[in-house]
């Protein structure tokens, strides 16, 4: 059940027997030479929906940018500060609190997210307490990182073993050319590609990762790959989804 | 050309001929008894990739969540603050500024945006002035809302008269039914229906409007309206945004 | 009554029979080669002592600086960011709301207000109904734009057809010769003046609009024009209001 | 010479000779039962013109609502948070430093203002260090408390002895009689008068102070010891803004 | 080297040889019936001021304020909020960067400051690069959290299996009875003690974990496993610490 | 009593009978050619202590970094931002309160920190009675330089005379030779010393005052002498600290 193709009606019924709902978090940032830019939105979006039909879970519109300042170097790539994701996530859940929600399911298509989306869990939840909001005390966040689950990365590993990579992975571009077999692109794959290094400022980073690839060979991606990822990731989370409902 | 669907490379070849980006901004926000929660930003990003079709224009994912505060009571609502909503849009043209863009066309599916979005525009010029970019006085943001584009307002006058009304019009959910026909919506749109009052905070709007709409009848609403009034919005937004383009 | 010539007892015996209360905003910014720079300032201030006096409702201190980044080539303007103005406007009115006030009638006399004095509104909603204050849902704010009172315009346009332009026009510089006669500028009117321009940052700005003049011809104006357009805009916005006070 | 009645030529003509500017700042808050709400913006702004024309300087317009939290339990009284003066300070310095102004003489009427604006200056500083203007430098900000002025104090003293009390003084009353003649409050001032406890928040000032006044008997004062005072201030801080001008 | 104990001159020598700084974070925050509140503040200092003389690299004075918003039901805790603590660390590093540094290893104590930290670091390189510094690019920040050293966590398990637990371990309890010995607590430790819940809000954690423990036993610990353990992180994290400025 | 050497049921226990704290604030700043650049944070912090164990007072971590702008030209200089740190004193404050405390002393260390405590002191009262907090109207806060101590001024200035100054004075100096007698620095002392100037930015701060020191002679500074003037503060500041928790 889609937040966006549903009625405020249909939403008040929803909130009488549940009161959870899925976020797909992703980013707008470079994926190499072949990956698609809203590779990770994408992904999170897909995926959150698939959970959303197994689970009869509400699924709210995509947070299409996050946090990708390391990869604002190469054009195309859209990033809120830091500072700035943490308002919008607490402006997010506040406001579904308000309205009866309070159990949060994030899934994040952008390791890059991670740090900024718990911060911002932590700022939400001192927010409900300060507003006095009478369910402020059952307000429970939840990260689910799509590419950091067990089934995913066991396949991934099995399918590319170390040109996964880690970023512009080709588990993740299988996942979108399964999403939209259209948009498959071709490019060269030449540039040698680094691995392992830290990540610190934009202009740091477009250097280390010269064509933007941390360590991957996204030309291994088939479309094939990425229904059988998606659909790894949508079993697993969609369980995660009905224990963090179930759990007190 | 979606932005999303789009490889940095591409977006690299893309600057050389124009610093052009198009930017849908829809809300998340009751609709009324049959309105979708999506609706100004499924008609925002719908129009937009119609103009970016027209005009090969670059199209950026949907900013999908605006200012909708006086919309909070009713269920399924999102909103950002207006402080927030400055915050995002600045951290979103700052940094593509910094990739080369001058010239962002928004088409804004919601009036309830037009004032925060005008503001952060303002923060916006002040913001790259600040950073000494190098284009910074070459940028130039517009504001386009489909809605108030003048054949769809004219055509929608002829089809729905004053059941258009200013919010969950007929016109509007026209286009979503459009784009997506299989969700139509029925309800009963029995409640007496409002009209004409002032929008002050979400508590008053809801015992003003209390189903949502304001003075509009949807029910009046077609696919066939939806494609007509889509292809009228995209013709004359494509006009405006090549006429942004081209000048100076 | 004016705030300003008020003792605290007065305002405490003004609150058992009115919560209206009128705030005047202007700007602090460049009118052409002879507009004085507090000229939104003064108009605004002007007129909303004329209304006070109508209506016995009692007067705020001037806002003097409003958002004006654009003017900001021009030495002598002075403008807040639009993220602090929304600050200012929500402490303005959040420390009255706490006080007994409920009804804000805002007198603005620059267009560049507009935006960010909308979008502050919403944020004040919010913050008063987050603060849980009973008084809350009562709160309601309107903006009242001197210049755009029907029976200015219409006067103006008597008055000076299309040299009414949109900046430092006739019209307002007449009301500031009318409120201060002994400082009546004069300057050459040479440099060629353009129109209709979109407004983007200063330096576009000051490159667009050279003197400062967007369409106008302040040589125009006289003290007696300011006078009639004064009690025009008294007239007309004393009865806007009574009719916001009266309304639910 | 008032920047808001001067044009924007008159004021690059002054900065060819000048870089200083005078900013009143006052605040909007009770004084007690007889003392007027803008007393501290009045005299501010009276004595800031005083010493404009004394010495040619340039005065911008008055800042009139400080900081004044803990006045905010009698009706009237406005506030900014500190947090948010700040950044207005810092919006009106820095937006002049771009001009070309590089000292700010800050004339102020209110004790509670002064930790905030000393504050503010630090924050500037910065932000033009940041900024990379040109200028930096030499920005200078000098904080002048009128009510401070040597001259002032003694003549206080000599006229009330301890009645001059710390806030709703005769002395600053007088000022606003000198300068409102027509205005002079008559109210008893029966309530006992407390004096010499440390200021809290709001509730607890209004409890140790239940008229307003701290300590002082505004009885005394007239609008001859009035002009008197202002007289004196206007020529200390005339000698002192010449002495800020000229130092290095 | 101590930075609290050294003069700016021995600075400016320092920084002639090494642009590295370590910057010890910790928190203060109820750890159990018998864990000092400053626990984690401690270990990290006293960490990193073993490595500082390891490697004679300059520690700067701990962050004694941490991220702890889940542990506030709990008296005598104290926490930042994430969006403070972010500015925080912003204005710690630029401000050194601005001085020359360049290399920031931050040694950590508690893991509620990871998520904020990195959000801080990405603010961080980003401030930096609009602030146009000319050593920008070079700036490179490290979390090194003390309790996941590899050598550390084999210890403990040695030491404590599966009653480390995750919160008032008895490994960091051990390490503060060696840093100060004469404050070793006494106190029944019978209260049931929870583990593998998640953490979410302050009033869920303390229900959850009633007297503060996470599944630990930190009557296990003993001074000399705290020295022991000391030992273990220090000669790790100098290692680590060596690496982080060798590397480019 | 130290904060972080205390468990949370001894702070609990504490609360029976007190909700006074002490909170030492210093700063992080050159100190001149021999003045450890911790100076201010030691002194706060050892004073502190000493007020602490003469009173039976709670004392918190003392808050290392302050209000240094001014002197971020001279390498180990460390600061907040005014903003910044007004957050964090809020953050520290209004935690504390909902934890049950009410009456906060900060012993402060530097000048600089003042303007800006004193503001957050205000932003704290405003937050508290906003979050609605039972004891919100009881809380109170003291700021107590110890360096403007009565008995502590009288007797620098029979030490040293004019040779005292205003920064890198003998007299904390001397405290903190007292506190750290093995890391006494010798430096010449040969930098022509200026005093009197007003303080403006970092950059005009180091050109005024080439090697730091502002009008001072830390070379007469002995350990001896800081600890009589430690224990002259200490003396002072517990009578003032419980006078404080006295009053009502």
């Amino acid at each position: 059940m889609l937040l966006h193709l549903s009625t405020w009606p249909e939403v008040a019924t929803y909130l009488e027997t549940s009161t959870g709902i899925i976020l797909p978090i992703g980013s707008t940032e470079q994926h190499g030479p072949t990956g698609l830019i809203g590779t990770d939105a994408i992904c999170a979006e897909l995926i959150a929906k698939g959970v959303g039909e197994d689970t009869n879970a509400l699924v709210a519109p995509t947070l299409n940018v996050g946090m990708a300042l390391h990869h604002m170097e190469f054009p195309g790539s859209m990033s809120l500060r830091p500072s700035t994701l943490i308002l919008v996530i607490r402006d997010y859940l506040v406001g579904l609190v308000q309205a009866g929600f309070t159990k949060f399911f994030l899934i994040n298509g952008h390791g890059g997210n991670i740090a900024t989306v718990k911060a911002a869990f932590a700022e939400t939840y001192a927010t409900v307490a300060d507003l006095g909001l009478p369910q402020a005390n059952l307000v429970q966040c939840h990260l689910a990182n799509w590419f950091m689950v067990g089934a995913v990365i066991k396949r991934a590993r099995e399918l590319y073993g170390d040109q996964e990579g880690s970023h512009a992975t080709p588990s993740e571009v299988a996942v979108t050319q399964f999403a939209y077999p259209a948009t498959i692109k071709q490019a060269p794959l030449t540039t040698p590609v680094n691995r392992d290094h830290a990540i610190y400022g934009a202009a740091d980073f477009r250097q280390r990762y010269p064509d933007g690839r941390m360590g991957s060979n996204p030309g291994l991606a088939t479309p094939e790959h990425g229904q059988e990822l998606y659909q790894l990731a949508v079993t697993e989370l969609s369980k995660s989804y009905r224990q963090f409902l179930a759990a007190q």
